[in-house]
């Protein structure tokens, strides 16, 4: 008998109908053999509703504050889950991220989980119960205090619990039914993907795919734990998550899928000098007001006055505090101005077995150029390539680049959507 | 520089706008120079409303799982409250039940404090916060298990930890400014006392008066901390309770107060064998079936049938399943009939003077008889008169009572209400 971790989006648990469809499904997991330990999100709009009460009591709540705040959602569905299975005659115990022994970093709001000591919780499983776990919550090894993991941190805690606890198969339920080829909004053929081996699933996450929370691949990836992506409408299989691209017997796609991300903005230094270190300088100024940048490019500098131009890309909602950062910078540096746009789109293909087939990245760019997309930033890594366009370009630009390297089907998709945190 | 617990109710942080109200008190207090700990309730209306999410996931929730649930309101509102503190320029933060060391039994909806280790809150006050603390709720001492204390908990959380942190004083701010001589609603003139002793609190409060929990007066009485009854709306003093009847030193008003209770129903067992030992096993059958009784009273036997009648109060929701209770043993005890009667009232006079005032009881009775309220039952403790009567004369009764031993005042009341959980 093996040990399932089934993990719950926001919209599977939006209404009590979906809760007790949600716990029919745990039972009937229970029924078939498996022990289940459940990881759940609040209710539908429960952590928007509570920070919009936080913002009518406070302009910039603390931290603390906040997290204690918002990890009343879980604890509001996971009771009313573990009730729910409890009315169809089984036994359920429901567990905070403290309870369950999710310790984590300090940092309030995109804390890091440390370590998971899940005794309460394997031995409520020994007794019999479905045990009902919090997730995107923790407590902090040090202060002892209420933290959660950010948005899309429930992946994580479903991951990491599944890893401390041994579990054969970590199941993501959420409203679609697999990882996909592109999104099936902008790609009416997107083909479901039967399997993705860690590293692509990282660089697909990396790139804009919503689906899986990039932390709780990496976490998968580090204890081999198999994740698999499925519908919590459908009983059909999903996209199973396992698997290394270094491991001989795994089949190699050229490419897997195509990505795209609307999150970006690019920030261009104009009238750079063209000296060495002063690359470095700009980018050390973003890194040091702990900005994320993306990808940098640097223009070839004009002979005439050996001066040249940097872009890099960033988080959008970072953008403001970079500009702030640079332009205090100025005077030391010595550049000309600085452009903020934010009507960038990122196109990215990811697949493991374009390490061993050169010409990928010319196929690419021709498909962009096939329909008037232009290229403004690329790059690449082992089994990805990137490229950032006009943000009005993207969409043709998924579709030309999915069309090109074969990868659609004959079916339609099931509309895609974003799921919970 | 002493500490100050402060209690507020559900309906003190209703809303942001409520809530931004309490946070301005408290620093106000933190201003005027004591250490502040505050006890705080679920916002207005949340524990209703996750009841009813409850019941539609369940028809019975377990305990466990109800218990979990509504600790989500208090987690709601404490860090909300620290939330509006904190940007009033104070720091405050605010501690779950567990976090604060209120440490219960383990029966979930009802669980009683068996000790408080307040080490996390001293701490928070030690540095210079002000730490909010969730009411209503612990943690079982056995299980580790969240419980709720029952309706009114909040009261006694505070005042538990007023005890455990030695505060001067536990403040509970309700919407009414303080104890009344009477249900203002019922009794226009009603006074508000100055001072009550705490014996006299426990009756007022366990015949019905609904300002303080009873547990809560209980703690207080044992551990010597008073209670400042005041409201959240105004900055007058309400009413001290504190000090012991016992005290030589306080004065002792014959009659401090008129409480009334429409909560309880009156079941009769009619034709009982008048038999030593029958009494014991009807009222043993109710005490079986979890069931407090409050008032006996058994009729003369009729001495033709050597039968007699035994009439008993208890709380109406308690009704049907002692009526089951004794259906069930009517073969064994062999009884004729039962009468379920739910339209009774309950008028009490308290005070701790009555003890060396002969004639009270008479006085009382005459007032009823003066304005034709037929007297049911009748039970007296040391410093308290209760007589059950139709609940439709119930108003009469108290405005009677009230009345004959003049305890009114010219002025008019502020309008009371029920107080939060």
């Amino acid at each position: 008998m093996g040990l399932v971790v089934q993990k719950y989006g926001g919209s599977s648990v939006a209404d009590a109908e979906r809760i007790k469809r949600v716990a029919e499904r745990i039972v009937a997991t229970r029924k078939a053999g498996s022990d289940v330990v459940v990881v759940v999100s609040a209710m539908g709009d429960t952590t928007d509703e509570l920070l919009d009460l936080a913002g009518q009591v406070a302009p910039v709540p603390p931290g603390r504050e906040l997290d204690m705040l918002l990890t009343a959602g879980e604890r509001i569905s996971m009771a009313l889950l573990a009730m729910a299975i409890h009315s169809l005659g089984y036994e359920a115990r429901s567990f905070t991220g403290s309870q369950a022994g999710v310790l984590t970093t300090a940092r309030h709001g995109a804390a890091r989980i440390i370590d998971v000591t899940p005794g309460r919780i394997q031995g409520a499983v020994d007794e019999g119960a479905i045990a009902i776990v919090a997730g995107f919550q923790g407590v902090a090894q040090d202060t002892k205090d209420i933290t959660t993991l950010g948005r899309g941190g429930s992946d994580t805690t479903a991951v990491a619990l599944a890893a401390a606890l041994k579990a054969d198969v970590c199941e993501i339920y959420t409203d679609v039914d697999g990882v996909y080829t592109a999104d099936p909004r902008i790609v009416k053929n997107a083909k479901k993907l039967e399997t993705v081996v860690y590293e692509e699933m990282l660089e697909l996450a990396a790139c804009g795919a919503k689906i899986l929370h990039l932390r709780s691949v990496e976490y998968a990836r580090r204890y081999d734990i198999p994740i698999h992506v499925r519908s919590s409408y459908s009983n059909k299989p999903g996209t199973i998550v396992a698997g290394s691209m270094e491991d001989p017997s795994v089949e190699q796609a050229i490419i897997s899928g195509v990505a795209h991300d609307r999150s970006e903005a690019k920030i261009t230094v104009v009238g750079v000098p063209d000296q060495p270190g002063i690359a470095a300088s700009i980018l050390r100024t973003v890194a040091d007001a702990d900005i994320n940048i993306d990808m940098v490019v640097q223009n070839i500098s004009a002979a005439a006055t050996a001066r040249t131009d940097i872009s890099f890309t960033l988080p959008k909602a970072d953008g403001p505090a970079a500009m702030a950062a640079l332009q205090k910078v100025q005077p030391t540096i010595g550049f000309d101005r600085l452009i903020f746009d934010e009507h960038i789109g990122k196109v990215s293909v990811v697949g493991a077995g374009m390490r061993s087939h050169p010409g990928v990245i010319a196929s690419f760019c021709e498909a962009l150029a096939k329909v008037g997309v232009n290229i403004e930033i690329i790059s690449t890594s082992e089994i990805r390539i990137s490229a950032v366009c006009r943000d009005t370009d993207l969409d043709a630009a998924v579709r030309a680049v999915h069309e090109a390297f074969e990868l659609g089907t004959d079916e339609e998709a099931t509309v895609y959507a974003g799921s919970g945190r």
